[in-house]
């Protein structure tokens, strides 16, 4: 199961969407009348943040929510997610901010798990990572989506890890690759040493610096399956990792073409999943 | 031309990506040779966040940085948007960020001129206004990338307008109309009172109640030129925004039914724009 | 009843006023024995963060909070407000903050209730609305003691609501009002459009534009009156919002003369009810 | 000159006061525009907050500001206080905030001003410190104020100094006051002891007790100065503070009956000075 | 007992170790498995921190936190701290944050401890104060320690004490003490006035002048002693403080030379007391 | 070069140092009276923070600041570090939280340092990483100072790195490693799988399972000889990471031994190094 976001983070959604209260219901004078608010998918999906949603509800004045699924589930339209029970003020207060994190999450959370089985069927182990290509400042939901999804976070972020771009080979000159990973393995003995490469002879040149992982940027599914032939030879191949493009509908072709890993963006723009809610006073 | 995000948020999106350095650029020890970034859009877009990106260069420490394009141009695919100058740790530090969020915001903008593009076809001066459905904790980058595609923001939140839905009206009973909308116009004198319908029949009974706008979620295009024609023989009729599934391929006939205004969310999950960022050294 | 202030504001409150401890009741070694504080108004008052002077008191450690009022009440001097009980270092933690936030949301209520009465006297369905006029970071706090004393929030700030004034139209040039305001519906079209006018012949010019609402400041109740008879004979006259030195003495003058919205800064610096603190060993 | 507020401070204000955007200026489509304002002083005042509004001005985006008074300074009514430069849009994103921050400010500082000047009318030498009894989460506005009018802090809150209150009494049992003054003097060797006393007996009992400073409510000048001979013939007399109820009426009588130093929280519900913004497109 | 840290702090201390959730438990597919962990401290010490360790497992989702001793205690080698209950999830998201707060507060405590009785064994009533030479940031966690430890704060800061430096007097010139003294009283009456002097000369010269307290600044206890007697025949002798160098060696000698105060900053390099955590499966 | 410290991050260490302000500055009514600090090393050290401390001297208002060194430079004792000028109010607004900043960071660089260099004393190539023991909520200025030293982080917290404790398999039950190793790369491809073992069967039992690095804690270097030993035939033997009690003095034995990594917390509880202040008036 992917992580709890934090209480501020949740409130913080809160203060955003209602800053100095509803207008509405208290235009209406219907604040204090008791109700109930039932959460309900209307799409198949893997849910997430379902456990947020509960939160919030609760963080919004509810007396008590009852919740029906957790994150990662996959879940059958027309499912029962949520119930809560509290003043009208309370389940007005917290149930679009309930209700939309749970859409935009699950709806990531579902493409990430696609891409995950269209993977699995061209390999049965594949794995699928996610980039940090998401809207700054959406890391901890979009991370906890794509977990959710069953996908890992390729890495969070430039302090965490060691991947080499073209946009760093640019300042190395002439530096052939061995002398280089030599010095990021001095610098950061503990973590994997990850370089990109634009082609098949990128691949086995990176390989035979002695990378841990070459990741590939925008090559087609046969061009991975001919780097992987062209390492078949060596004592101790890194792992090969396909990025740029990836998605529900090549996963299969580049697992198939022995990707060890494929790393993708794709479902940070997912549709939302389509969650209804139905108020009815108790 | 849209507000800017401050500063402090440009920070945090930093942060997040970077919080104890960049662990590859230290271990290359090329952090301090100075060089040139040129960010470019591979796709055609409507720009958005161009500034931000501009000043998060100069936070992560660049010493200049030239900006071509303004959020809410149209711009052809090849097109430079930046060239940020500085050491290859500035540039490193904070290329990434700039370059995921005008992808991001560029996306959404560009969707958004998409979708009022195509009302307009239907009818010249429709205008597009966007929901509060987007991921909580991003509504300044949602909102300024729809402001940039030329839309509205349809509500900020539950604060600063009112707009009563059927999970508001389960509370209310057999109360007539005309006497919760006097509520609502005695409690906000200075808001526009807005209320959703769910059929043609609800429409013209909202109206007939005196409010400003009938928002009517889920209709065709066909059910809300008959609604409009339902108010033909109204002295004053309430404006009518048609919402729920509005998106580029409908928007034209939507327009072309008489809606007064789009209400959407489609933008929100558009798919980012295609942005590159070379690096020499310089 | 008004919105309620999140914990995180309120721990803020604690936090400034007590950010290393008490060194008074820590040097008298009394932190750990039981105690009861009782919270009583001296004056006559709207109370106001009643709920969040309550939850002060437990967020500062107290065992056991009793309420005896809500925020909008009308209280008689000499009434218990709360009774609080804990440790001595518990109550002492938070009894000031809880006081003077009460003392002072209390106040502005109070006043905020006075000038709604006077308006009231003027005419029965008189609405008054209350500026953002405030001390900038208290807009929370304010906007919550004004719709405790029956108020309605006037605009939250620049983003929610459109209102031209004089400072605007220093950039319109000659640009005729009916322009500007067509510019300002295509703009904002849920929006209401209101204009500031500062004489009787400007009420009347922006209301042949086709405006929502003029806002008039500083004109007499004489002058507001002679504005209502001028546009007597529109079809569809906007509302008419009187402003500028409104306050308990002259309000019922301003509704009288037919304003339909009184707008005033006058409650946010009330002086702040009178309510002591009893404490004693448990 | 008191302390700067620092940009974060004001950064939120503006944010509070416009977190996306402002909607007039960009439905005008005057953003852009080169204009200049000046802000005045209807009001003769002491001025505070002039170089924090100075700096919101430049925060929003003006071009350049001119700052012709600063915190402290008495100003005659009619004069210039700045003249900011900039875009339509950054003028009017900061002028708002700039005039209303300068306006309560001021208004804190000119009475604290004018109960100083009153006091001193009674003694040449006497003090004027400002209580704690602020609207809690405001305490660094309103001590610059109260500094800007020539006052002293009283205390900043419970972590900083000694004060005994009665509630503090009430767990003290019969513990004679020698005994726990001498336990605070342990505990806080750097810091005076005060004690707040309700009666004349009280002040001389406390006196004898050692304390540094005896703080006394609610008593009248006659009474104050009956205190201050009691103690004509002690060796080492404590400090004479006087409070509750103190004001720019009585602040004289109470300088003239003796009293060390007068506490109050008078100046916090000041009327705000009257500042006016006057704009034109340059 | 010392004060506690609020929430919000403690919740920032999780989400800096563990943002995006705990990839090993995780990875181990164990997360949903009871179980308990015990915390006991290795070393003899002055515990720190237990209350707000236990407050971190509870936030981190532990079921129920069992507490055995509190801050200030003096506990043995081999003593058990608290035993939580929970997933194992939850105890492997707060163990190493709740942990490693104990060891370095009570590291710190426990120094301030052995200072404080070693300046205790010079005189029987000596007093130790803590400087605010610790990391900036920092300040809650130092002084809760100082405080469990038996010391008491310094000064906060320069917001809430009067302490005149060589730093300050580079700026006086040669205005003679007595004016700069009288100066100080009239801004700060409430305050005591602290000099620093490094010699013995400038401690009776100061003197002299009618400050409250002279802190001495890397004198030896013999001049420390010296100092004293120079003062011996005044009326009205400032307090003595000791600074510079302070620590467990020296302190005896301090408080036996006569110095009033012990000033120190030596508890903040403290080593970490030792605290191990032993999970099992429930 | 170790990364720098965002504005926001220093602009709080101030802020909590000087809340409101300087109270012995505006006592002395020096404030405004130009002067310069001089920042300069008693003690020969590897400097930290040296940019942050430049940084802060500006954002406390000085006019300009020179910086002779920068962060990880060894430094002989008696050298000047930067050079202030401007008010004597910015002076000591900023000067003793830039002295304390850059003396504790320097302090645990220094002892990082030596740590280092005592490793390489042993083996040329041996690496040393910190861990996450130093008081939680100090990592950014913890990491910068070890990184300062020349050492690695060893890991950021839970979510960037695999770290198998015996904490985690007292859940384990009998499971045997090397299927929870593969667990583990199936859910973290990227990252490499750590395990800490306890005695040198461990270290051949975990080798044996696959794992990419062994952890041993509290082994002597005559077991870690040994462990290496026994892993002599393996094909691909793991890293071997020498932890628990190393330090400058047992660095060289831990290296000879043939840990490949060291890791050490020894740094955080460094003495701070001793910087001077000195200021003139100008």
């Amino acid at each position: 199961m992917p992580f709890p976001l934090p209480d501020a983070r949740l409130l913080a959604m809160l203060h955003e969407d209602i800053p100095y209260g509803d207008a509405t219901t208290r235009g209406l004078s219907i604040g204090e009348m008791p109700g109930r608010a039932t959460f309900a998918t209307r799409s198949t999906m893997v849910a997430c943040c379902v456990e947020e949603a509960e939160r919030i509800m609760l963080l919004a004045g509810c007396r008590s929510v009852q919740r029906f699924h957790s994150s990662g589930a996959q879940i059958e339209a027309g499912s029962d997610l949520l119930l809560a029970e509290g003043s009208a003020a309370a389940l007005h207060r917290g149930a679009k901010v309930a209700q939309t994190l749970m859409e935009v999450a699950s709806g990531v959370a579902t493409r990430a798990r696609r891409i995950l089985l269209a993977a699995r069927e061209g390999r049965p182990h594949a794995a699928v990572a996610c980039t940090r290509k998401h809207l700054p400042g959406t890391k901890d939901v979009m991370l906890k989506a794509i977990m959710a999804g069953g996908c890992a976070p390729h890495r969070l972020g430039l302090s965490d890890s060691v991947v080499v771009f073209p946009q760093h080979r640019a300042f190395l000159g002439r530096k052939p690759p061995y002398l280089w990973v030599a010095d990021l393995r001095a610098s950061q003995p503990e973590r994997k040493i990850t370089v990109e490469a634009e082609s098949v002879d990128e691949v086995t040149w990176f390989a035979s610096a002695g990378v841990d992982c070459v990741q590939v940027d925008k090559l087609s599914p046969e061009q991975i399956a001919e780097a992987v032939r062209a390492m078949a030879g060596m004592s101790k191949r890194p792992m090969i990792a396909a990025t740029g493009g990836v998605n529900e509908t090549n996963a299969r072709a580049y697992a198939e073409a022995g990707a060890d890993l494929l790393v993708t963006s794709a479902p940070y723009s997912a549709p939302p999943a389509d969650i209804s809610v139905r108020m009815t006073s108790a």
